[in-house]
């Protein structure tokens, strides 16, 4: 599949590992060192979670218990158990994963990320513990 | 409006028809074709529905229950009838709409889509049956 | 931070003002007169937000009740007063900021926006009032 290798300016893999089974993961520092590492200045990064049980999140990182909050509104708004169908036991965490959505775009100018002074980028875990991988695609504008 | 000529390498319309009120309809493959007959090595594909009342969603493809226990559960969050503003009595159809969202994008390397292992891509529709296009443009990284 | 000068082709920001708590407030125009002043052909414009209380939304614009009952929607499941660990009193912005999410995509063709019919953008203002940008930058297809 995707084969990013070093020499690819454009194209990274970040591994992550989830520890409970919802979570939210802070990755804008990990973000922050693909876009310095290569050498890339204006367009966007495109982030994406190969995964159909998590997501990508962008909100208030300066205070964890706002992700928290909404980890706990999400929870409460689809319970784990109810009469879902599908047999695996986690449509909740793929009705959170719909809900959140599965990649988020940001602007690189000079070279840096454009984020909000208290927006953070977050991989939302809705099934974990788990390993994971977010893509990260840098597009020239 | 949009004018996608054949010899448009990256635009391309997908029409397809909605036979029920709320329905799940898969259109992983249909998008892989404009890939593969487009030519087009790497970037990424934006799948854009222009309808207020349908959606895009990435979620599990292989079983289908996953996407009936997600529109089960959109229809118990907004049901049809309520006391809503807007007198067409599809209110709950553009808040579904605007909760999974009118589009989403996807990478593409080596001619291929870079879906994970279980992810497919579904046209969401919210308030059919109804006759809907999807727009695909294709964007060089 | 963004240093979106007038000589710059691809960046822009809108600065608006909210005047409720809650509010849809329609920039259609204003994305629109981005694309025209920018002599941009094709490609596509990313509407950002960089706001942790607000979004980005694409829905009916023709009957401004459907974006009415989208807000008493979100007011409903995410209501203002509830046991959130989050001491600024605004939890309840933050959840509907990522159900809505920070950002849009829209396709330019012919140096015009490929909206659907009822389509229009609004910036979604959940912890009003207050001055908000958004930042809008154009891709090349």
């Amino acid at each position: 599949m995707l084969k990013f290798g070093r020499d690819d300016r454009l194209n990274h893999v970040i591994n992550l590992r989830s520890n409970k089974r919802i979570e939210a993961i802070e990755i804008t520092k990990e973000i922050k060192e693909v876009i310095s590492k290569s050498n890339f200045s204006s367009g966007v990064a495109f982030i994406y979670s190969p995964h159909t049980t998590s997501g990508i999140m962008i909100n208030e990182s300066y205070d964890p218990s706002v992700a928290e909050d909404i980890n706990s509104f999400l929870s409460k708004l689809a319970p784990k158990d109810r009469d879902y169908k599908h047999l695996e036991g986690n449509s909740d965490a793929h009705i959170k994963s719909s809900i959140i959505g599965p990649s988020k775009t940001i602007i690189i100018e000079n070279e840096k990320l454009v984020l909000g002074t208290w927006q953070g980028i977050f991989f939302m875990e809705f099934d974990g513990p788990r390993s994971r991988n977010v893509y990260v695609k840098l597009i020239k504008s």
